[in-house]
C-alpha cells in the first residue's frame, strides 16, 4: 500500500536531511541580531517537533525507568500537559468523571472543566489520601488526579497507598494522571514513581531549576494513544513548545545533582523556620514532607487573606481556592528573613483574633 | 465596600514593592547559572503577569491607534490566541457558531470544534471574501474568523470589502477574529486595521521577526469582558507566555523599520520567482499579494503530496487539508537556489502528468 501523508504535523520539524521544503510557513530568514546574545542557533529560533525537541525527550526517557522518548510530549509549563491531558480524554473518551482529591491544587476542577468532563472529588484525611474513600468515588470515573507531594497540603503519599491506588485503577482500567512537579522537593524519601499501563506522568522544569518563567513541562504516557492524541490537539492550540526554553531545559538536566540536593536542604531549613514560627503563633497545620506550602487552620480564610494583603501588605492564598475553607496557603519559597518579617506582621494582625485559630 | 480578592491570579507577578509574598508557588533560589549567559536576569525566570509583560503590551498600544495595554494578553503563538479566544467565547456565549472563510488555515476547523463550537464556512472567490455569501453565511453566527493576508491562499483582501464587512458584524454584534499574522507581509498596500466593538485583533511576532519557535503572539480586544474571560482561562492551562521570549519580541520590536523592509523586498523576490516558475511549468495558481504562499490547481493532490515527498523528497501541501481539494499550498519561505531545485524535481514528476494541471 502507498504510504499516504493525513496531515501536516508529519512534516513540522524535519529541516535539511536532504529535503527541499516547500512545506512549513516559517522565515528562513534569521531574526534581528540584537535580541539574543549566546543562545544565537538559528535553530532554536524554528518551529520545533509538537512533540518537543528529541535531544530533550531522550535525555527525560533516561530518567524514568522503561520510558521510550516517543511516549513524552513537552508543554508548556504543567499547566498545559494536565490540560492537554484532559482534553485527550474528552476526544477519546467523550464527557467522563474525573477523581480530583480535595484539598486540590486551584486549577484542577477549572482545567477539567474547560475540557468538558466533571470532576468528582475524594476527601483528602490529613492531608493525604484516604484510601476508604478513595475505593467509593473511583467507581464511574475515567481517570484520576493525584499530586504527590502535594500542593496545598505539602504532604507526601505513602507508598503503600499508592500501591493499592495503582492495583484498583489497573484493574477498573482508569487513568492516573500523576502531577509529580514536587517530585525533587521531597524531605522524608526518594519519589515513588506510580506504575501501571494507563498512567500519565506530568512534571515540570519550573520547581527543581527555578524556571517557572520559562514554562517548561512535560507529560509522559505508557499509553502510545493518548500522546498521540495530544501531538494532534497541540499542533493546533499551541504548536511546539518554546524551543529556546526546551534548550535550556535539556541544559539545566546536565547539572550535578548537588545543584539539587544544595536546594532541598534550603527547602528543609525554610520548612522547619514557618512550620515552627506558625506554630508558636499559635496555628493548628500540618508538617510539610515535600513541596513548599502549609496551609494552616483559620476561621474567616478570606477576610484574613484580604486584609493581610491590604492592610499588612502580606501575600496569602485562601484555602478556599484549593477546597480547603478555614484555612489559608502559605508557601516557603522565600527566604529566611522576609519570612520573619511576615510572621511579626501576622503576629500584629492577629492580636485580639486569636479565637480565629482555634 | 471592602475589597476582596477573588482568586490568587491577583497575586502573580507581584514581586517586591513592599509585599511580603508567602503566595506564590515559585522558587526564589537563582536557576543554574550555565543555562543562560546573556538574558541571565532573574525577573526573567520567575512567573509572569497571565496578560503578558506591561512593557511588552505598552509598546504594542503604542502600535495601534486608540488601543489601551490592558487589551491585549500575550500568548504562545498566535495559535494559542485563537484557541484562547474561542474558548472565551464557549464560556461567555455557549455553543455558538463560527463563521470560517474556505480555504483557511488547517487549524482553523479544529481550534473552533475543540472549544466546542461549530464552524460554518463561506466560500472565497478567487482566494477572496465574496461578500454575497459572506452576508448569507453570517446571519446565525456569533463570530467570524478572518485572515489577510490569507494562508493559504496569499491572497489580501480589498478595503471596500473590509468596510462592508466591519459595518455588517457591527449591525448584527459578531465577533470579528481577524488573524493579521502576515501584515507585515503585504506587497501591494500597508495593513488595514478592522474596526469595530465587536473586533478582537489576532497576531505573531514569528513571521515578521523569524521567531517561530518561540512561539510568541498576542490578541487585542476591543471588548474588555474577552481579555478577561482569556486571562480567567490561561491562568489554568498555561500560565503566562514565556518571560524570555517576551522581552526576545520587546526588543525584536525596537529594531529600525528598515529590518522589516528589506526583508519584505526579499519576499517579494522570492514571491516572482515562484510565481513565474510554477506558470513556466504549466501551473494555474493566483498571484500573492501577502504572506508566502501559492496554491495552485492540481489533480490528485494528495497523491501529488505523498510522491513529491516520498519519491522526490519535495514537501507541499496538501490543498485539501485547507479545505481547496485539487490544489497544493507551497510556501516561498526559502532561498531562490532551493526553490530552483525543488521546481526541478518538479518538473521531472510532472512529466506525463500535465493533464492533471488542467
Amino acid at each position: 500500500m502507498r504510504k499516504r501523508i493525513d496531515n501536516p504535523a508529519a512534516f513540522i520539524g524535519i529541516n535539511g536531511e536532504g529535503y527541499i521544503s516547500f512545506g512549513s510557513g516559517q522565515p528562513d530568514l534569521p531574526p534581528p541580531a540584537d535580541i539574543f546574545k549566546s543562545l544565537a542557533s538559528k535553530r532554536l529560533f524554528k518551529y520545533g517537533p509538537i512533540k518537543g525537541e528529541p535531544r530533550l525527550r531522550a535525555a527525560l526517557a533516561k530518567e524514568y525507568p522503561g520510558a521510550k522518548q516517543e511516549d513524552f510530549a513537552i508543554t508548556n509549563g504543567a499547566s498545559e500537559a494536565l490540560d492537554l491531558t484532559f482534553r485527550a480524554i474528552r476526544e477519546l473518551h467523550g464527557k467522563v468523571k474525573v477523581l480530583i482529591c480535595r484539598p486540590y491544587y486551584y486549577s484542577y476542577p477549572p482545567i477539567v472543566e474547560l475540557a468538558g468532563l466533571t470532576p468528582v472529588y475524594t476527601e483528602l484525611k490529613e492531608g493525604r489520601i484516604d484510601i476508604e474513600d478513595f475505593k467509593k468515588k473511583v467507581r464511574g470515573v475515567k481517570a484520576v488526579l493525584i499530586n504527590s507531594p502535594s500542593n496545598p497540603t505539602g504532604r507526601v503519599e505513602a507508598i503503600p497507598t499508592l500501591k493499592e491506588l495503582e492495583k484498583i485503577t489497573q484493574k477498573l482500567g482508569v487513568y492516573v494522571i500523576s502531577d509529580e512537579v514536587y517530585k525533587d522537593l521531597i524531605y522524608e524519601r526518594g519519589n515513588y514513581l506510580i506504575k501501571g499501563p494507563h498512567v500519565i506522568t506530568v512534571n515540570s522544569f519550573s520547581k527543581t531549576y527555578s524556571m517557572c518563567g520559562l514554562r517548561i513541562g512535560y507529560l509522559w504516557a505508557r499509553d502510545p494513544k493518548i500522546v498521540k492524541q495530544i501531538v494532534d490537539i497541540k499542533v493546533h492550540t499551541s504548536m511546539n513548545t518554546n524551543t529556546l526554553a526546551q534548550e535550556m531545559a535539556l541544559r539545566a538536566m546536565s547539572v550535578p545533582e548537588s545543584f539539587v540536593e544544595a536546594q532541598t536542604k534550603i527547602w528543609m531549613g525554610r520548612r522547619d523556620f514557618l512550620y515552627q514560627g506558625l506554630t508558636d503563633l499559635g496555628f493548628s497545620l500540618w508538617k510539610p514532607e515535600g513541596a513548599f506550602y502549609v496551609l494552616p487552620k483559620i476561621k474567616n480564610s478570606n477576610r484574613v487573606v484580604s486584609e493581610l494583603f491590604y492592610k499588612h501588605k502580606v501575600i496569602t492564598y485562601d484555602g478556599a481556592w484549593f477546597g480547603a475553607p478555614d484555612r489559608i496557603r502559605l508557601s516557603y519559597a522565600l527566604d529566611v528573613d522576609k519570612m520573619k518579617e511576615g510572621l511579626s506582621r501576622i503576629a500584629s494582625y492577629l492580636k485580639g483574633k486569636e479565637k480565629w485559630l482555634k
